[in-house]
């Protein structure tokens, strides 16, 4: 973490000053937000920590509940909330799925048996674990973010959107009228420059654009439910798949804490019009069940936590603003819907959460970027292409898990399939496979050879490193923070020292006196070098052949109202055998490599370090020239 | 983390159900803690996290300052954090310590140069790091411990502690006044069966007993400052010693945050009577004599966060407790004295908050089980023993490092000494070389050679395994929590795999049935089998090799209300090269080895599997038979 920057302040780093022009309950505000489950959070927090934004979030509910009923977080989604500051707070709590174990009835006597086991996460797939927590947590987590921001963002409560219109012209051209549920009763009326629904599948906002979520059920029943239970079961403190004979399948989580765990149990096909609900699903049901497929082992309910039944459905809207209801193709998008408000599908996949959170990721930064002035407006065009081509493969991938999940394998050549399936997917399910096609934002890719392990599209992948100034070892992930900054990470040749004569030093030379440099040209006057875009180098050398008095100044720059030294910018790679970033990462040894990575982690392009005017040309298309 | 064993409760995990028998403000305390610095906040949050005892703790000032002089946070130190849950929020917001570099003139021309550069903390010396941080975030988190603790402690500021007496043969036999010192004014009253002066170097407890601090001080003046600065110098963010041709010594330690930084600077020697406060030493003055030792580099200081100058003094206190005034030999010990109260000395070798907080982890577990019945009272009389010896110990190195830091190096042979010095006192700074001599809780270790790297007398050294249940890769000191709790690790021999044959079941056949069982001689009925002493066990076979269905029942013990069963006692060895405990810490493969861990973490003996004797005997000595 930095901080003390322009002088000595309290105690808690992460309390930041508070902006008088943002915070406080204002009737316009930059951003309203309709939800407070994990997208919704996930944007407000977003747009709170970048700061210099106003925004309000709301719920019909009259506080956060104790209980949800997610509970998978993605590697990915660890990787955002490092981003955020408080991965380490979700790792202690939470349950970390190392391996997956997969039971069958065997081939001798139909006992059920352990077919197999493969570890959870592949290596080096990302730096962070995959966990099992109560989205609940997860929300609190948020929630402090959001209170310890410049804007010090509460939620307003008991406010339920009643009515949603837009007049294009005005600067607050989005009108929201909330019911207010608590004792005050009345009617609450917001005016903002944008919406964003995250008002979950019965989405009011959804519903106020006219728009459906298409596509269908897949007409089969399952329970789930969270427990304490006591069973001989061994493998019960691992990530089970279990189909058993002629019982139906289930899936076995184990919860954080230690004793706590998920089941999802098969319950057949629906009839007819019959509903999930009709079924009158019972936990004692749903034990027996599961009592049947874990047969011989016993298994005993203790206290059951929560449960539900749920019919499998996959669906998607057409699009995730309101673009599609006006003419005028320019116009801007003024309201936006994400998470479970513009998709579902079955929770076994443990995606829900995940890929709601990764929606507003995608949002917020470019929300805070064009109101304030940074960005082009055209660049909130992307959202809704982006996440809507990602909930549809999304959606195609549940329809295939859980057909796959349904199945009875009648042959050891059947589970394998799945479990081929089910290993195969681990890369899907970790949130990392999630690439955006070439936009405004997202290059062609046509140098990608420098920087093979860094997919223009893709999430920036991060890497041990090692820090020049302090010789700390660390991830370079640790830098990419959810501060809506642009980042360009050099990575240097490796003749490179830093010297004059060297890439680096071109590179640094063009971005700090150059005309069209996008630095220069972006940065609003008085603003730190780095408020925009944010130069990072990594060396081939070990750090201690490195001299930092030689390195470029852009690389030491001198921020804040002391002008002090950032001296977090130089990197040099981490000579350990498997862990140098340029061999994890395919960066090209001989030409080193330039990676754009957008504010909200992923690859915008990879271009050589010294194609000054692809660089250039790049940031030309998105951001504003600023008024300096 | 382990929690929901009684049911599922509520968000926050780390929030204990409320224990109304000793929460609340009392006037009669089992004990009462005087001073709120690291030492007496260590004492407080550990007699809160573990438990079942009443405590209040004290001090004059009206809340905890924003600033506080005390900065390094040693390795065993911040093992110590982990026990207590917050080692993660330490490590998030502090400097790493990674290397040192040594800076003198060089031969040529006398131009400052770095003549070397060292790791700061050896490879496997700790699992944790060297960090940086102001004690008040130190302090904030215990403060958040004690408050989220079953006690719900909070301090009691502005009352000063004016009278200190103890009659023996009352329940609470010591009895503190405090004046008021906020707007109500007067007198409060508290009784106590133990009180601890955790109050700093005046310490108003220790002048109670009629105690000084003995030993004298050296005569140098130093003076030390936090600044934001602005520099030159290459290594501004590494730690430093600089010896300067003739400008005298510096010390620099890069501070959190990522732009403040603390400087140690020699001044000179003190003259006759004269004092430190007598120099008049302002920042000025600081300034411009580290602006004179870093010639050639710029320095100018943009804000003084804070200074000060001292004398460097090395002074002890010849007994920790109230002990040395009583004839009687027998008698219990009803005051100590913890942290600054009983030793003095430099700030540079970064001891002092560390040795204070390590005072007080050795006495809180101590005062617990005395206090709830489960350890013989005698147990006391082990904490002046253990920490006098450990003060005057560090009251020698610290002498020694102040006078090496003192002496100008003449040639590069006493500079080259100088940096041995440094280099072989990292273990010793790192906190974890401390050793407790043989005592009624650490034994003799005649099988030391069992488990060579497992000291009996040292803290337990961890090492990563891998968890039988769920696979997770982990650090074996996870286990160590704050609680109270004794542990038995239990190393298999190389065949053992849980099995009936095997060592490990024949020590929990012993451990569960036996009439001479520890287990079961000391564990109070109703109580959770493994609250009292908790039975650990690390398999050299890879966890994939191993069936928990075949473990011992007291390695998988049903607990808390429902009966569930704990399924983190059975480890296996993390089998990649380096990486395996058995390896790592010198386990005999053929024989195994039992350890025995203090609640302080500490080794107190290495017994063979199969001397259920020698165990039961151990704690025949400190555990008093529980009333089953």
């Amino acid at each position: 973490m930095q901080y003390h920057l322009n002088g000595y302040q309290g105690r808690d780093p992460a309390i930041a000053a508070i902006n008088p022009d943002c915070s406080g309950r204002m009737d316009n505000v930059d951003v309203a937000v309709v939800g407070c489950g994990p997208a919704g959070l996930t944007l407000a927090a977003q747009l709170a920590v970048i700061g210099g934004v106003s925004v309000r979030i709301f719920d019909e509910k009259d506080g956060l509940p104790a209980y949800g009923q997610a509970d998978g977080i993605a590697c990915r989604s660890m990787e955002m909330f490092e981003a955020f500051g408080f991965a380490e707070k979700v790792c202690r709590e939470a349950y970390q799925v190392s391996e997956t174990t997969f039971w069958r009835p065997d081939a001798d006597g139909g006992i059920l048996s352990r077919a197999d086991r493969i570890q959870d996460v592949e290596d080096d797939l990302s730096h962070m674990p995959h966990l099992i927590l109560n989205q609940c947590r997860v929300q609190d987590f948020y929630l402090e973010t959001m209170r310890k921001s410049e804007i010090r963002l509460e939620p307003d409560y008991n406010r339920r959107l009643v009515a949603l219109t837009c007049q294009d012209g005005s600067e607050y051209p989005v009108q929201g009228v909330f019911e207010c549920l608590d004792s005050n009763g009345g009617l609450e009326t917001v005016q903002a420059k944008f919406l964003v629904g995250c008002d979950g599948a019965r989405s009011m906002v959804r519903k106020s654009l006219g728009y459906e979520l298409e596509g269908g059920a897949a007409r089969q029943i399952w329970g789930v439910m969270d427990v304490l239970a006591v069973t001989d079961f061994p493998d019960i403190r691992l990530k089970c798949a279990i189909q058993s004979g002629d019982s139906g399948s289930m899936l076995i989580i184990p919860r954080e804490g230690g004793y706590m765990l998920r089941m999802y149990i098969e319950l057949g096909e629906l009839r007819g019009d019959e509903r999930a609900s009709d079924r009158g699903i019972t936990p004692e049901i749903l034990e027996r069940r599961a009592r049947k497929i874990l047969k011989p082992y016993a298994f005993e309910v203790r206290e059951v936590v929560w449960f539900s039944a749920y019919e499998i459905g996959q669906r998607v809207c057409d699009t995730f603003d309101d673009s599609a209801n006006h003419e005028d193709k320019g116009r801007l998008p003024r309201i936006f819907i994400a998470g479970d408000a513009c998709h579902t599908h079955s929770p076994k996949a443990g995606q829900g959460m995940n890929v709601s959170m990764a929606d507003a990721f995608n949002l917020g930064w470019k929300l805070s970027l064009a109101i304030r002035g940074i960005a082009k407006p055209d660049l909130l065009n992307t959202y809704s292409r982006e996440r809507r081509e990602k909930a549809k493969e999304l959606i195609d991938f549940d329809r295939d898990m859980a057909r796959l999940f349904g199945q009875k394998p009648k042959t050891p050549e059947e589970t394998a399939l799945f479990q081929r399936y089910f290993q195969r997917h681990g890369r899907y399910t970790a949130g990392v496979e999630t690439t955006y096609g070439p936009s405004l934002i997202v290059g062609h890719g046509k140098r990608q050879n420098l920087a093979a392990g860094q997919v223009v599209g893709k999430r920036f992948h991060s890497a041990p490193v090692v820090r020049l100034s302090d010789a700390r070892p660390m991830q370079l992930a640790e830098m990419l923070k959810a501060d809506g900054r642009w980042r360009i990470v050099a990575f240097a040749d490796s003749r490179d020292t830093g010297e004059k004569d060297g890439r680096i030093a071109g590179l640094c030379g063009f971005l700090e006196s150059d005309a069209n440099s996008p630095v220069l040209r972006y940065t609003p006057k008085g603003a730190d070098i780095d408020s925009v875009i944010d130069l990072r180098s990594v060396f081939q050398r070990k750090h201690r052949d490195l001299d930092i008095g030689a390195m470029p100044k852009l690389l030491l720059p001198a921020k804040g109202r002391y002008n002090l030294v950032d001296y977090e910018k130089i990197h040099c790679a981490y000579t350990k055998v498997g862990m140098d970033v340029f061999d994890l990462r395919g960066i090209d040894r001989n030409f080193g490599a330039l990676v754009v990575v957008r504010p909200d982690q992923f690859v915008a392009e990879v271009l050589p370090l010294d194609d000054y005017s692809a660089l250039a040309e790049f940031f030309s298309n998105v951001l504003v020239e600023a008024n300096r």
